[in-house]
């Protein structure tokens, strides 16, 4: 029997009930302007900081080194763009992964087009992997800044931010690392991970959509990207958006609050659904690691089919996913992740990427089991290159 | 007996329930990312793309001009540095007044001292007014862009707009207004104004805090200013924040629907508001003009008392105001605007802005009409400087 099973928690998510019981009343009733000197807008700032320190406290941070921003995509764009200007006098050097998100990515494309950066884009192993010896090696007199993800949006890897972290401690290198596809999903604690700059966005973790945080490690004062009004400590201006801030918030805390033991549950779906898929379907396979892994994330390649059709035929059966070779951007190109970890253009183009998430349950991996090795056998069945 | 009476409207409103209707089911129910293929995202995309269609009507634009991004102060800053990157080459010299938002003011000070530009700050008549003349007597064959305001934020003035775009227009020099005060509360077309680019925010007219348009004439390609995914066509990355977007749109319409009446309705509340307090109280005066004003901005100098201190006591009485001697910096200064329509300082320290809105009654007026002249005796009372 069809069912509906959404299988896109890393592209985003639903809010949870939480998070829109803690945002409701910011809407209508305590919609005081955070800036305003009176009692109502003072109040909504008392709300916004315990906000603040909430999310702090679920990094393992202080409370004015967290600032909202919009987004994930802002918060990446704000580090790169922050520390290029603070500290562009002293380098013009920087260190990220081939397999970076692009809002890192197309950032420092801009940075080295339009502000004369050099950038060492690290090549990553075939399960994604940055090798934090390449770190290490790559680092220059002229280094400002090293930016590397902590897990990767599309096969899930979650890279060696801690060894990554004390590299860069020891070469007084910054450290950045692009933390929306981890916080929520596996513990994360800046002091741990010894980074100095963290992003991440709410809506991936039940929160609301529009707004993120980007964690700023004392005492660097990070240069605004968005200039006004002089909000956020005069880091960040424009009107605080509080209702967004007290949801990530809640939905954060929600979220810390089951990470082992929904860690664990999700882990146990994602290798029943990908060991599942490698034996029911061949010349199948596993992109990404074992272990080391985001736990709702399964990606897989599947050869002689294109992963659009998949997703396309998938959806049709209610089943949401998403494939590394079709993109927002209407490219046909496979994706720049799928190419960095070294699979060739023709099997990257049938990938497939399954991300599972608080609502699904074991019947939606049965259902998937059973669904998707019919939609592969069924696309290879008029597939003029497949051969069984 | 004592009243709440919010007359803050400047600064942010209150949700409407139509807005928050709109938004609801983008949190829960219709949630998909409108950048992923399958026919969950799709009905987001459509949904958004609706919002953005709404928008383009109440503003005379066409769909595929409107951007969404998170704020109005974002557009501003977006829209100077976009044109700066895309025209930098043509030439460095920018055309703005004094009196503008801290957004465009401040991003403009960015790019004096990074990017190398000049900016002409022309100055304002006593009553908040740009000359046209003076704007095109400002204008430079390496002039790429003029910013000026629709409407001013502390004293109302409504901008001679469509004067200035027709000269820009003539010049061949783009042209961006900050219609964040504007839009929502005036009559705004983008071809009756001549202007390329237009910020306007969600939270002035009882739509959703943390989303903001910039409207960008084609067939201008601005380059973005946050990188990433390429959503908005690649000019705006970003997961796509729908419910914002959808409630902006919603709250928009509906400000446009009652534009005429309830512009009439607040006019003659602040007239009444203003006139009251001008003739009940001593040596006080409006700031900013009594034609060609927002309709519900009324602002006043007391002489001999602070503004924060009205404000203050205002807030005891249950009425919410703002100062423009108060600024979120907490700096002491007073503001830029009022300096910029030439108060001296100790006049400038006495200003209260009481900005009216849609729930905001005759009552209402009369209980500030009664209050205010106690509020400010009193404090004069109290005043070293002050005699009677």
């Amino acid at each position: 029997m069809k069912r509906n099973v959404y299988a896109d928690h890393a592209a985003t998510t639903a809010l949870s009930d939480t998070a829109l019981n803690a945002m409701l009343p910011y809407f209508q009733e305590k919609f005081g302007n955070p800036s305003s000197l009176y009692g109502f807008g003072q109040a909504a700032k008392a709300d916004l900081d315990a906000a603040r320190a909430e999310v702090a406290a679920c990094l393992g941070a202080k409370p004015d080194e967290i600032f909202f921003t919009s987004g994930g995509t802002e918060a990446d764009n704000w580090a790169l763009r922050g520390v290029a200007e603070a500290r562009g006098g002293k380098g013009r050097h920087i260190i990220t992964s081939t397999i970076e998100h692009h809002a890192i990515l197309h950032t420092l494309r801009y940075l080295e087009k339009y502000e004369g950066f050099q950038v060492t884009y690290l090549g990553v192993d075939s399960e994604g992997f940055v090798n934090p010896a390449d770190v290490k090696a790559a680092i220059r007199p002229d280094t400002i800044l090293i930016s590397i993800m902590s897990a990767n949006n599309e096969i899930g890897t979650i890279e060696p931010v801690t060894e990554i972290g004390a590299i860069a401690r020891e070469a007084g290198v910054l450290f950045h690392t692009d933390a929306v596809q981890a916080v929520g999903h596996i513990p994360v604690n800046v002091d741990r991970w010894n980074v100095d700059l963290l992003s991440l966005s709410g809506h991936k973790f039940h929160g609301p959509r529009g707004v993120g945080v980007l964690y700023v490690r004392k005492p660097l004062r990070l240069p605004p990207l968005i200039h006004g009004g002089g909000q956020e400590k005069g880091r960040r201006s424009g009107t605080e958006n509080v209702a967004g801030a007290v949801g990530l918030a809640a939905a954060l805390k929600e979220a810390a609050a089951h990470l082992d033991g929904e860690g664990a549950r999700l882990t146990a779906l994602r290798d029943r659904l990908m060991d599942g898929l490698l034996s029911a379907v061949p010349r199948c396979k596993i992109t990404g690691p074992r272990e080391n892994r985001l736990p709702g994330t399964a990606s897989l390649v599947f050869e002689c089919v294109e992963g659009e059709s998949i997703l396309l035929r998938l959806d049709a059966m209610g089943i949401q996913s998403s494939s590394g070779s079709a993109c927002s951007s209407a490219s046909l190109d496979p994706s720049h992740v799928l190419l960095g970890i070294g699979l060739p253009h023709e099997i990257a183009h049938g990938s497939v990427r399954l991300s599972l998430g608080r609502e699904n349950t074991g019947e939606d991996v049965d259902y998937m089991l059973k669904v998707i090795p019919e939609v592969i056998a069924g696309l290879r069945a008029m597939s003029p290159i497949w051969e069984d």
